[in-house]
């Protein structure tokens, strides 16, 4: 195992004590997540596992874990999920997996939210990792124009084949390269308010926690 | 006919006579845009139709006209479309079809935009037609149950065979029966922020003619 997939792990293993007997958890999606949903299984509690994709749902039940939709549950005690830059603000930019809608959905309707990431995942500023945008199919052409437009740099995420990948939801991702950004919560509201744009990579306020792994463990705290 | 068929046919007739030879034109979705489409076809001139739902795709293309998708194109001259309320603003509550998201991705692409009424669509405020809002399936019942909390009132739209309705982007529509509305911008701004909304049937800032069918044609003109 390289060094940043045992910071990875280091992570992930530390998480999964936040995880008790009967709650409903948030499973995210991803590397680290993976490492996460083996420590869990390790620990032969009984849980709800809500999903944030088919590949997290699949891999959850593989391991025989109870895993059901967030339509299910009346509410999620805690989700655990990765995330691909996490600010010194604990915001984030997440959908390097093309799971951000599920995952942003289940981490709106959660009490508490615990990011896993090795410590390569920390920035002074967000942005250099590509911003992604889940947009509608029809239009999505025209979008990109305008993105063009407006400098945000904007490619079509294509899958391993080299087709359009098409999210869980059944959308287009258009990634945003924009070498950092000024404000991200003006770009938040700007991409919200665009016809076409079902939601955005941005996790503004969202972590309740952040769990980096590096040659220690260092455990960040949003201060309310 | 009944006399709101009537006030309609004459809406769309009217309208009629704004589409050029050549130009690209955005059509709407409804039953007055139906009685558009044929006044359309009647025409006998060259254009290039933009389709804002599978159904009018369907009925231009039985009606030999050259349909196409808005990425196909690169602008739209004018889009006619109908509206199921408008205020005197000329803002509008759209999407008792179901076509509301491909309808706005259209509009924000048509240099100008036409609505097409009869007369019971005008409104002194928005909000007595239940107000559309389409939402992501995945966590709509999480969704619907915080717009209750809300004062939201929200119905998930059945199907006529009861089931629960899917446009043609694959979401659900949750209709918000609000009985009037204090400011349009503000519950726009609500609901593009909310995660799992991919957008809503407010349509403000849009309409640039309003072509009324009554007893007498009315065109209204926005002010800029």
């Amino acid at each position: 195992m390289n060094a940043q997939d045992l910071n990875k792990k280091k992570a992930a293993e530390f998480a999964a004590q936040y995880i008790e007997e009967g709650m409903t958890v948030g499973l995210g999606t991803g590397s680290t997540v993976a490492f996460f949903l083996d420590a869990l299984a390790e620990k032969k509690i009984n849980f709800t596992g809500v999903t944030t994709s088919n590949r997290t749902a699949a891999r959850g039940a593989e391991l025989g874990m109870k895993i059901v939709d967030v339509d299910e549950v009346d509410h999620i005690d805690v989700t655990v999920d990765g995330a691909d830059e996490v600010d010194t603000y604990l915001n984030g930019i997440k959908g390097g997996g093309a799971a951000l809608l599920m995952e942003k959905i289940v981490a709106k309707n959660s009490t508490k939210n615990i990011w896993i990431v090795d410590q390569s995942k920390v920035k002074p500023v967000l942005g250099t990792f590509p911003l992604p945008v889940e947009v509608v199919p029809y239009g999505s052409g025209q979008l990109a124009r305008k993105f063009e437009k407006d400098g945000l740099n904007p490619t079509l995420r294509l899958d391993q084949e080299g087709k359009t990948l098409v999210t869980d939801g059944g959308h287009y991702i258009l990634d945003l390269h924009l070498d950092g950004m000024d404000s991200p919560e003006r770009l938040s509201d700007y991409l919200s308010k665009e016809v076409g744009v079902v939601d955005h990579g941005l996790f503004l306020n969202t972590a309740d926690i952040v769990i980096v792994g590096g040659d220690e463990i260092e455990v960040k705290e949003r201060k309310h």
